[in-house]
């Protein structure tokens, strides 16, 4: 294997690729990026066995090469140092070498490595996906689904299934959720289908995988197709492929969880609300509970508490733009409603109370796509 | 105690004595602040025994009122809640009031915190210091002094006394010495004094309170003053106090260890020195001893190596542009180096080799205020 190479496009692919490379890896073929140079061009390979990258860099783009390619072959190098190195050489192009056995030669200007490479052959093989049920979306899209819904996944490993972001589609609709049992995020988006018959209800992405799809994808408004299978999800991009692992089980009907009606409903200023309760929460951390109490107050106001005994206590009043209803006094985790509250766009959201007992829902207050569920904290 | 106070004011003097305070004192009035409010304005305190910083607040500056005292008084607050609720209050004033005992209120509009204090009856007080011997520089210089030096002290317990900057003045000359025991770096500076007979030779300053000085202190040249006593420095500027305490014991006679002939000398530019060991240093940062080995080829140029068996060897050039003496081999601890030539602000520099097993001497080209004292290591 011998060729030339543009640096800035070889450090963006060998970068991409290394999202998917775990160095906890107990197979050491998989410490290393696989590069293959065919005379289209150099596809760089990444793995952990749950997400693997594939980066395809062509022999040119536009009439400017990108590629020189002397010798076709493959070679798998260390992830970690040659993402370091690629990085660092002095000059814009790179030349690569397989000499001896997996002896690699990396040439740049004055700088030369000989890395000790490992055998290409013993690499996985990428799965082989069938392309018949294709959906589409916007690359920015995509993106906002997964900040919108892969924060509320679980971080336990007791329940596996709820570490995964739960993928449905129906009639043209795709509907993201994400919970850890305490709280929900839910999003709804159309996308575009090759079929109109194409449905899905229990496929469940990893949550990790989602996130490192995030970093790699630009933001954009150019398509990504997606590919289900029985056990992966293909995202495919120009010169990029992703593949994840599904998670297997049964992930929980959220749908009845949610209340559909109100005993107490306000409007706010998001902003505002989350200010108020960043602040209830800077003496509760100590504790780490994070609880914060919420009682409505005269003049359609809220009043937010949190008492962290040896500390002292924090008390917030926050006006409501619109409030109907009971009275209320409930407690939950402040955490759980920031985090929700950050990837929430609008400046205005509503919260729907079902009585101090019972799970609530906070919306924005323009749109309809998203939802979020929290469930309260018994205090007494 | 009662007072209404500029909120950005007080965030940035509680900022600046915060940098004293350490959260693993085991006396328990040091993990607060001490407030004190007297009709000429608000000071903060915050010690570890080692630094104390006391910032002061006027009533007005440039008869823009910054403090209303409505009664005087002291208290003492936990520093690690404090810093952050006054970072998040939502109005530009705030007001502080000891309401019963230790207990008081923080508001700022809607916002109403009651925290418990402690008795500021216990806080230590500060030492006093007679200022016969004050000698003054530019703030700017005294952060370049404390950046070019304090990287090199050495960070084991093992010899408390280098892990201080060695201070000495003769003839209006500042003398910064620091040095592990491996490498050394050291600068002067003229500065100004109040008596021509002032000068010192013993003070060591424990160089985590000058980095922590080097924080506080702004980029100007406004002068700051310092002055020093048997076992503390104090640098005094506008509404600012830092005292540290010296270190103990006697500081290695430094100037007997540098060379003053050289057998190999070399002038570099400092990017491309910079640039090279740093890609020398990629496949040794594994083992961790970052040993480079530098040998003089042919062009007048240097070759530059580092061998990690199981990954890999990298070889760099680099082109001197000037040369002269003997042919060298010699390998020393390249991450050193770096360090060193991070905080030399010239583009070239010169190196003065005195053999394989000898220490060297790196120097800024163009002047003649600063000079790196390297120990070879010995590979063989």
């Amino acid at each position: 294997m011998k060729f030339t190479i543009q640096r800035d496009q070889f450090v963006q692919s060998v970068q991409h690729v290394s999202k998917a490379i775990s160095s906890r890896t107990t197979i050491p073929v998989l410490t290393g990026i696989k590069i293959e140079a065919s005379y289209d061009g150099v596809t760089l390979t990444g793995s952990d066995s749950d997400i693997s990258i594939e980066s395809f860099i062509p022999k040119e783009i536009d009439d400017q090469e990108l590629v020189t390619i002397e010798q076709e072959g493959s070679i798998v190098l260390n992830a970690k140092f040659f993402a370091e190195i690629v990085k660092k050489l002095p000059e814009d192009t790179l030349e690569i070498m397989v000499t001896d056995q997996f002896l690699t030669r990396l040439t740049s200007g004055d700088s030369v490595f000989n890395l000790n490479g490992l055998d290409p052959a013993e690499y996985p093989r990428l799965p082989e996906i069938e392309e018949d049920n294709v959906f589409k979306m916007p690359k920015d899209l995509l993106k906002s689904l997964i900040r919108q819904t892969a924060f509320a996944v679980s971080t336990a490993e007791t329940r596996p299934i709820l570490t995964g972001i739960h993928w449905a589609i129906d009639d043209g609709i795709l509907t993201c959720t994400a919970t850890d049992s305490h709280r929900l995020a839910m999003r709804h988006a159309k996308v575009e289908t090759n079929s109109e018959e194409l449905a899905f209800s229990n496929v469940v992405i990893p949550g990790k995988s989602l996130s490192e799809l995030s970093k790699i994808i630009d933001d954009t408004d150019e398509l990504i197709d997606i590919i289900v299978t029985d056990n992966q999800i293909l995202f495919k991009s120009t010169n990029l492929l992703f593949f994840s692992r599904l998670l297997d089980g049964n992930y929980p009907a959220t749908k009845n969880m949610i209340p559909n009606h109100s005993k107490t409903s306000v409007k706010l200023e998001s902003k505002y609300l989350l200010a108020a309760i960043e602040r209830g929460l800077l003496l509760s951390r100590e504790g780490k509970n994070n609880v914060v109490n919420v009682k409505t107050i005269e003049n359609k106001e809220l009043e937010i508490t949190s008492v962290t005994p040896e500390v002292g206590k924090v008390t917030e009043k926050v006006h409501t733009l619109d409030y109907s209803g009971e009275e209320l006094r409930i407690s939950f985790n402040g955490k759980n409603l920031i985090d929700a509250l950050k990837v929430i766009e609008s400046t205005e959201i509503t919260i729907d109370f079902t009585g101090a007992m019972s799970p609530f829902v906070m919306k924005p207050a323009d749109r309809d796509h998203m939802l979020h569920l929290f469930s309260p904290v018994r205090t007494y």
